[in-house]
C-alpha cells in the first residue's frame, strides 16, 4: 500500500457497526466504497460523502482491503462466495478482514477459500458497541499471516483503540471471541436474573444497579445492559437471537470437544425462551421482561 | 456518643474480614475490643495494642457498637444469644453491626429480637475483600433505624469507603446482598467454565484473561478469581462452601418467592459438584479445578 493515508477500503455491511466502522475509516482519510442489501443505508453513506456499491465485488474491485461486518459465517460465505461475491473481483495481495463472530472451524475453511484466490485472510472479530465503532475506538481480535496484519493495518488503525495479535493461523481469533461471547452471554442472562428476583423482592431496581456496579456482582454487561431494563426500552442495540446464535456456537464447540459448559448452556435457554416469546428481534435485555411477564409484574425503578 | 473519636467497639470475630476491619478501626482511634473461637487471633490483635476477650458479653461490655464479623445467621444468633452472647451484656442504645450474608428473614427476626432487649441492630452485609477490609475501604449496604444509623456513624467512617443507606427495615441490605451474591456465584462459576473451555480450545488461558478483561465479557470475578487459576494457587482466599451456602440461600428465597433462577441455581450445581470432589474448603476458583480434573487436562498459561 503505497500510501497508507489513503487507502482504498471496501467495507460490506452497513448496520450499526458497519456504518461506524465505514465512517470512522472515511475520517481516516481512507476512500471508502460501501455496500449493504439495504440500499438505503449505502444511499446515507453516499449522502455523507462517501462511495457506494451495488454488489461486494463492486465494492471490492481495487481495494486494498476488504471489511467484512457481517452477522454470521453463511452471510460472510455469501459476501465472498455467493452472486456478485467479492472474491473473485479481490485484487491478489488484498486483504478480506472478517468481523463476523463464527465457529473457529468455518474461519479456517473460508481463509483456505479466499487465498485459493490469491487474496488474504484475516480473522478479526470485534468487541465494543455501535458507539465505539462511530469513535474508532473498537477492540479488535485479530488473527492471521503476517502479510494480512500488514496490509490491514492502516484499516485496523482507523477503527480499534485496541488489537490483539492472537497468532497466525485464521480461527484462534474467532475461537478467543467465542470464549467472550460465552461469558457475555451468561452475564446478560444472569443480570436480567438478577434484576427480576430484585424485583420480586419489592426492591428499588435503580437502586440496584447503583449498589450492583460498586459491588463484586458487576459485570460490563450488568452495567451496560440494566439501564435499559431501567428504561423500559426495549428497542435492538443487539438482539436476542444474536446470542441464540452465539451461545449456540458455545454449545456446538464444547459439544465437539466434550466441555460440559451447564452454566452457559442454561444461559442458552434462557435466550431461546425469550426469542420463542416473540421476542428475538428486540434488545436482549428482553430476558428480563420475559421473567417479569412470566411472574406477572412490571420492572421499573420505584 | 460523646466523642466519637473514642468509641469502644467490640469485634465479633477475628477472620480475614473481620481481622481487618478491626485494624482499621483501631488506626481511626477507637478502643476496640475482640472476641474469636480461635483465641491465637486474639493474642495477635492483642500483641498488635488491641485488646481481647474470651466471650462476646465480655467484649460487648460497656461498648457503644458491636459488629460481628461472622459466616451466616446461624453464627450470629450464636453470638447473640448463644452461650455467653452478647445480647445481655449489650448497654442500652448500643448498635449490634450485623455483616454476615443471611436470608432479609432472618435478620428481620435477629433485629426485633435484640431490640427487645433495648439495643439497635444494623443490617450491614459488605462487599469487598481482606485487602480493603485491612485499608478501611469496604463497601457497606446499610439497612436500620435512624437511630441504629447514628449510633453506628463512627464504626462505619473507619471501615468503609462508600455507605448505601437502603432504608428503614433490617432485612432490606441483606435483600440487596442477596442479589449481589446471585450475581458473584454465577460469574465465578461462568469464569471457571470459560477459562476450562478456552484451555479445551488450546488457547494461552493468560492471553485469555488479558483478552477478557480488555471486552465486553468480563466481570469483576473473572478479573479477580481467574488470576488463581493462572497462578494454580486455590489456596481459599473464598471458599467454595462460601457460595453453596449464599446461592443455597438464593435459590431458596426464589423457591418460596415462586421467581424462576435457572443460571442461579445451575451455577449452585457447580459449586455443589465442586464441594463434593472434595474442595469445599478451597478457593473459589476451584470450580475451574474440576473441569480440568473432569477432562484429564491442566489449566496453565502457555
Amino acid at each position: 500500500m503505497s500510501d497508507p493515508s489513503q487507502a482504498r477500503i471496501a467495507v460490506i455491511g452497513l448496520g450499526s457497526m458497519g456504518y461506524g466502522m465505514a465512517t470512522s475509516l472515511r475520517r481516516a482519510g481512507h476512500v471508502v466504497v460501501a455496500f449493504d442489501l439495504n440500499q438505503a443505508a449505502v444511499a446515507r453513506f453516499v449522502g455523507e460523502g462517501g462511495s457506494g456499491a451495488t454488489t461486494p465485488a463492486e465494492a471490492a474491485a481495487g481495494a486494498h482491503a476488504v471489511l467484512s461486518v457481517v452477522v454470521n459465517a453463511a452471510q460472510t460465505e455469501d459476501v465472498l462466495f455467493g452472486p456478485g461475491g467479492c472474491a473473485e473481483a479481490m485484487a491478489p495481495g488484498s486483504v478480506f478482514v472478517s468481523s463476523a463472530t463464527m465457529a473457529p472451524e468455518k474461519a479456517s475453511v473460508l481463509a483456505a477459500r479466499i487465498e485459493a484466490f490469491g487474496a488474504l485472510y484475516l480473522d478479526a472479530p470485534i468487541s465494543g458497541g455501535a458507539q465505539r465503532a462511530a469513535t474508532g475506538e473498537l477492540t479488535v481480535l485479530a488473527s492471521g499471516s503476517a502479510e494480512a496484519f500488514r496490509q490491514a493495518r492502516p484499516l485496523l488503525d482507523a477503527i480499534a483503540a485496541k488489537v490483539f495479535e492472537l497468532g497466525p493461523q485464521p480461527g484462534t481469533a474467532a475461537a478467543f471471541k467465542m470464549v467472550n461471547q460465552l461469558l457475555a452471554g451468561v452475564h446478560i442472562a444472569a443480570a436480567c436474573e438478577a434484576i427480576a428476583f430484585a424485583g420480586k423482592l419489592g426492591l428499588d431496581i435503580g437502586k440496584v444497579y447503583e449498589v450492583i456496579t460498586a459491588s463484586a456482582g458487576n459485570s460490563w454487561m450488568f452495567e451496560n445492559r440494566i439501564p435499559h431494563v431501567l428504561d423500559n426500552d426495549y428497542s435492538p442495540r443487539s438482539a436476542v437471537d444474536i446470542f441464540v446464535k452465539d451461545l449456540g456456537i458455545v454449545a456446538d464447540m464444547a459439544h465437539a470437544r466434550k466441555v460440559p459448559a451447564p452454566v452457559a448452556g442454561t444461559a442458552l435457554q434462557m435466550f431461546l425462551m425469550t426469542a420463542a416469546a416473540g421476542m428475538g428481534r428486540e434488545d436482549d435485555a428482553s430476558v428480563a421482561r420475559l421473567y417479569a411477564q412470566l411472574m406477572n409484574t412490571e420492572l421499573l425503578p420505584k
